[in-house]
């Protein structure tokens, strides 16, 4: 069986599609961060994007390509990450049901977005079976439409329009890193990189904590992701072979970073950059930061993917 | 003896001068926001000036004014806050020395800015006292120009730069609104609006436990701000003679609002528009949160000063 893979095409419909749904976020410089990093760095800015997250192209772009019939019965997914936020309202842009399921110990902060963005939240109980057997329930009750949070070609070729931003406002640049958990955002940056631009690098940045998709290139094959530990809640999910069959062709090298790097990085960006990020945001900042040597060149764009954190809890707090 | 103080032109001289030594911050807007407020709020964000805060408008233009001949001698000031950022940073970038005075017990974290954008440092004992006498002595030994970070008509024709760029980017408004401590920003702005759009209405927010300016402005009189109390770090001066007639002269009211009003808006603003604010930089939006009936109209600019917060110490931290 072929799995089917966006091209780069697809992705420039995905834009047509989307853009007038989405926020054209900005690229943003920061001399500081350009010194300690000794690099020019362009940083392509999704914590700005609705929902506060690239999910959420990729999720309009799911929903907005359904037919009209099966638009109406609506969407699902299991998440209790951005993209539950980014499918409710894209469902609700689209005037049409959502449904979330969601485990019971997620943080109610999470519930609550989702809940207000009209999203209807299955709760079931935390472990990974009960949550696929409660949406499979889900999907055969409504009749609502699977959307995966990755392993999707209509989400994976919107999470490439980013790239498409990112190199309109950047110009030429000489490497793009991004985060990988899934291997959404990654594999959607690598298809139009590789396009627009073939002569930049596509790389990718990974918490230590959480280093499969690492292990997964320098093995060859798809290695699962089994009880990750890192403070980047975002990357903690495996690639599918979907994924990881465009990460392997495209993208010359995942670099990991200490949970430490991260949280060096996020707090630079807050404090010089007065940007709010998440940790899963910042591992490319990190890599720069703690790995400069393997980065090559000078001009780089990074894709600061999120900035959904606890603003009540951030990661530096306790420390000394 | 008559205050000089500065008109319009002097604004748009300026703006000239300085246009090129500042970042053009963006005007930001939120959904969220605009529904929480019921109203269009046009976020003018000098959170990502230069220094992190709108300040270095007023020193950049003081600096620039400068003949060769005074200019070789340096800048001098005593301040703890974002003015002795800004004014080192404005001095290196012409070249010429800084000397800060800044009390002994001032946040390490702050000193540590200052120094690192070149300014001499001169500790002193934490009174207003001993902070204007070890600056006449800084003064008298090194012939330095003393820069006020409000009372100084170059000053605040700087502060009144941020108002034009905010009326260019929003079009027409019915209300700007200002925080106010020394008062500043409110007059340059003042001066700026009553020009460019002399329908519009200016108005200032300041916190209920340093409300001086209401006060002042309430009473005819300036009144002295006395062992004021808040979490807004930036507003706990007194106004001018200076800042002060032109405040009586264009400012329609000044709103006073709670810090836990502040705290909200501050938590909002980070939230939901992923910026990094500092609390006398919400006053504004506070004041459209908690007391919307004492502002008129609907499209409504709202200045937001600064974004140096220490991070790990947020004002909700230790909250429930």
């Amino acid at each position: 069986m072929t799995l089917a893979i966006p091209d780069f095409t697809a992705i420039q419909e995905a834009h047509r599609r989307i853009r007038p749904l989405i926020h054209r976020t900005p690229v943003e410089r920061c001399r500081t961060l350009d010194q300690l990093c000794d690099a020019e760095v362009y940083f392509k800015c999704e914590n700005l994007q609705k929902v506060g997250a690239f999910k959420y192209r990729g999720a309009t772009n799911a929903v907005q390509c359904l037919d009209e019939v099966t638009a109406a019965r609506g969407v699902a997914t299991h998440s209790s990450g951005n993209h539950a936020q980014a499918l409710a309202l894209a469902a609700r842009t689209r005037g049409i049901p959502a449904y979330v399921v969601m485990p019971k110990n997620a943080p109610q902060v999470k519930v609550d977005a989702v809940a207000g963005y009209g999203a209807t939240i299955i709760p079931c109980e935390p472990t990974l079976q009960a949550r696929e057997e409660t949406l499979a329930e889900v999907v055969a009750d409504t009749g609502a439409y699977f959307v995966h949070p990755y392993d999707n070609p209509q989400v994976m070729a919107g999470q490439g329009t980013a790239a498409v931003e990112l190199l309109e406002d950047a110009g030429a640049l000489d490497v793009v890193i991004t985060p990988v958990g899934g291997g959404g955002l990654l594999s959607g940056t690598a298809i139009t990189v590789s396009a627009l631009a073939p002569e930049t690098r596509v790389l990718a940045a990974e918490p230590l904590g959480a280093d499969d998709a690492a292990r997964s290139l320098a093995a060859g094959e798809l290695i699962p992701s089994v009880d990750p530990d890192t403070i980047c809640d975002g990357l903690l999910t495996s690639l599918s072979p979907r994924t990881f069959t465009v990460i392997q062709r495209s993208v010359t090298a995942i670099i990991t970073v200490s949970d430490d790097a991260v949280k060096r990085a996020m707090q630079l960006v807050m404090e010089r950059m007065k940007l709010v990020v998440e940790p899963s945001a910042v591992v490319g900042l990190a890599a720069l930061l703690e790995k400069r040597d393997q980065v090559p060149g000078r001009r780089i764009g990074v894709i600061f993917s999120g900035g959904n954190v606890d603003l009540g809890n951030l990661p530096w707090m306790g420390d000394q």
